[in-house]
């Protein structure tokens, strides 16, 4: 057993992280629809414009602008009503002097009519409109090509796909499109003591935690999880697996990276490839491992679930994110104040799961080995390494993870 | 033509959608790996006490804790290593007087020994362990049922499935768990100049936009989106639609809720079931509706494409959300400066989208008609109605839609 030689801060883990981690390549066609939350792999360009034609921006009349010059209440320009011109429906029609067409939001304007008039500024009488008010030319008009102009890239690559982007992919006539794979990550945890749901619990067994929650973690990163189960805590058996595990686009251990005699992962990292930490200075989640063997980033959790998910939201997110081009979580933040004091006596930094009562904040942190430390916490806050105590009462930002 | 009658504030508008959609009552049986992100419809109870037993919180050394009374570095306590207990193995030795086990965490605890000695404070000479510190009674021990007891409601029917709830109930054994199933939401959209991507744009026709933005916001919020295509903007076609939306448990109509003299759906929905209200006092997206029909509620949006996507955020999703049970989405809020002075004369509350450069907002907002109005923001900023003009370089809240 040898205790860890150093501890890395936590901005300093993210550094060797961001430095380390690459976008993958691999890009795949995807229908449309689909590809809401996908990362562009192409410029998305325009091959006409859009709107494809004149249209009318208000519901109303098209008119000439020049025959509703010097129109008001009191003295209403009178247009004859020579036809209506609803959207997406074949017209023939033109507008001239002294006529008007009746015309519905987003339908091309009628040849001759170079303005619209709000139906609000108009009364109908018999054959003929009223204009109470007048209008400048192209008023209520929304232009050929205002909204994209034929050639323009309407999205780049490399963006994220919000459901306005797919909106403008939409108008642009695109069926699918070409996005950045979802990587692929392996999970292995290690440790004997873990049983599969189903069986039955042997002396000394508890049941496997922490596959499943970094399975959700890599889901909601935009990643696909490939569960590889349980590699026994031997060296041969660490040795096969991390070099199997260059593979996949990253890798995540769970145990088997604390200091106890059977823990040799951080070792063979470093043989096989390059370990860049093994230690952060945060609690919990001490035994936090990172590195990189031929090309692919590796990570070791720690075994005890509290820490495993917590650093899986600190560190591993966050790389799971660079892997598939997503943008960083801007997270979200709730203020509170805290139920009671916390002291920070461990010279970590401290994330602390609080449960959120209205705008108070009550601590649920029990140990590192209890799950529930997080099933019971709508967030946590971050005690910083330098304060000791954080008094009841004081406003805290807490990170909700609901 | 007929314009809207009253408008009603937001906050009015999401009152009348809380009051008027409830949780659906479908549940289903997932997988337990499935089951993240989803609601839980049943408590959860602990079969048995999580840790099983009581286990090892510390890497080091399993000892009767008076045996080390009076421990220290200049007088270290000597104590004989009589064997080594690693997770998950058997283990039938005890601890007698004067003795010690080797324990990795997470092991259990063997008989005879009541606290574990840090491998920090020990030093290992030949067959001997020397101890440098005292440990009382319990220490480093994290004893059985610590983290959830036997009979405990660990997860409540309800609560969103956190990773860290999921890992609860993988602790307790749990292959799959019944949760709420997803509402089943149907989209309509009206207005014949929509066409379907992959066919050729006639003349006066656009590319359909909405049904790909509310498809992504239903499946962001929980929901399924059942995609029905288009109506015809006919009394006749619109009441059959809305005769066969009530099979679902929402349904949300583009277009068609505007005041243009073919925009039925206010009327028809008004005497189907209820109208609860028709225009909103935002921009864009004033002439939004919203009704129940035999109880499935049903929303018009506009169908400009700007307009029908913000009120999918605004009002949308919120209905979404409360329908799937989800918790109410915590907005991601960033602070940024406006690069120009933006006047609101609109007299409703205004949605200004803005693209982020560093934490300077630029807005965005071209016509409610145009799409990259949104494709090209990063999120949007709300003018409230009583504000005529934020100026450049004010502080202004953005809340992120990337």
């Amino acid at each position: 057993m040898k205790p860890f030689k150093s501890l890395v801060p936590r901005l300093e883990a993210l550094r060797l992280i961001e430095e380390n981690v690459v976008r993958i390549n691999r890009t795949e066609e995807e229908p449309l629809r689909e590809a809401a939350g996908r990362v562009l792999a192409e410029d998305v360009v325009a091959g006409f414009n859009v709107p494809p034609f004149d249209r009318a921006s208000m519901d109303g009349y098209a008119v000439r602008a020049e025959d509703t010059a010097g129109a008001s209440q009191r003295k209403p320009k009178r247009l004859r009503l020579t036809g209506v011109r609803h959207a997406g429906e074949p017209y023939e029609g033109a507008v001239g002097a002294g006529e008007c067409v009746e015309i519905a939001t987003g339908s091309p304007i009628p040849r001759g009519a170079d303005a619209v008039v709000m139906v609000e500024y108009t009364s109908l009488n018999g054959g003929y409109v009223e204009v109470l008010e007048p209008v400048g030319q192209g008023e209520n008009i929304a232009p050929e090509g205002e909204d994209i102009s034929r050639g323009e890239v309407a999205v780049k690559s490399g963006d994220l796909v919000t459901p306005g982007r797919l909106g403008a992919m939409a108008a642009l006539g695109y069926e699918s499109v070409r996005v950045y794979s979802r990587p692929r990550v392996a999970v292995y945890s290690t440790g004997t003591e873990v049983a599969a749901q189903g069986s039955e619990l042997r002396p000394g067994q508890v049941y496997d935690i922490n596959s499943f929650t970094l399975y959700s973690v890599i889901e909601a990163n935009g990643c696909v999880p490939v569960m590889r189960g349980v590699v026994r805590d031997e060296g041969k058996a660490i040795e096969a697996a991390l070099r199997e595990a260059s593979d996949y686009d990253l890798a995540v251990f769970s145990g088997g990276s604390s200091v106890g005699s059977k823990d040799m992962l951080g070792d063979i990292v470093g043989e096989l490839g390059r370990l860049l930490f093994h230690g952060v200075q945060v609690k919990p989640g001490k035994p936090t491992l990172f590195g990189v063997i031929g090309g692919t980033p590796i990570f070791g959790m720690p075994g005890y679930p509290t820490s495993c998910l917590s650093n899986a939201y600190v560190f591993l997110a966050p790389a799971l994110r660079r892997l598939a081009g997503l943008p960083p979580a801007e997270p979200r933040v709730a203020k509170a104040r805290l139920a009671r004091a916390v002291k920070n006596t461990s010279g970590r930094e401290q994330f602390l799961t609080v449960r959120l009562e209205g705008d108070v904040a009550v601590p649920v942190f029990k140990q590192s080995g209890d799950i529930t430390s997080m099933a019971n916490a709508d967030g946590y806050i971050i005690v910083p390494m330098s304060v000791d105590v954080i008094e009841e009462g004081e406003e805290v930002a807490v990170t909700l993870l609901v």
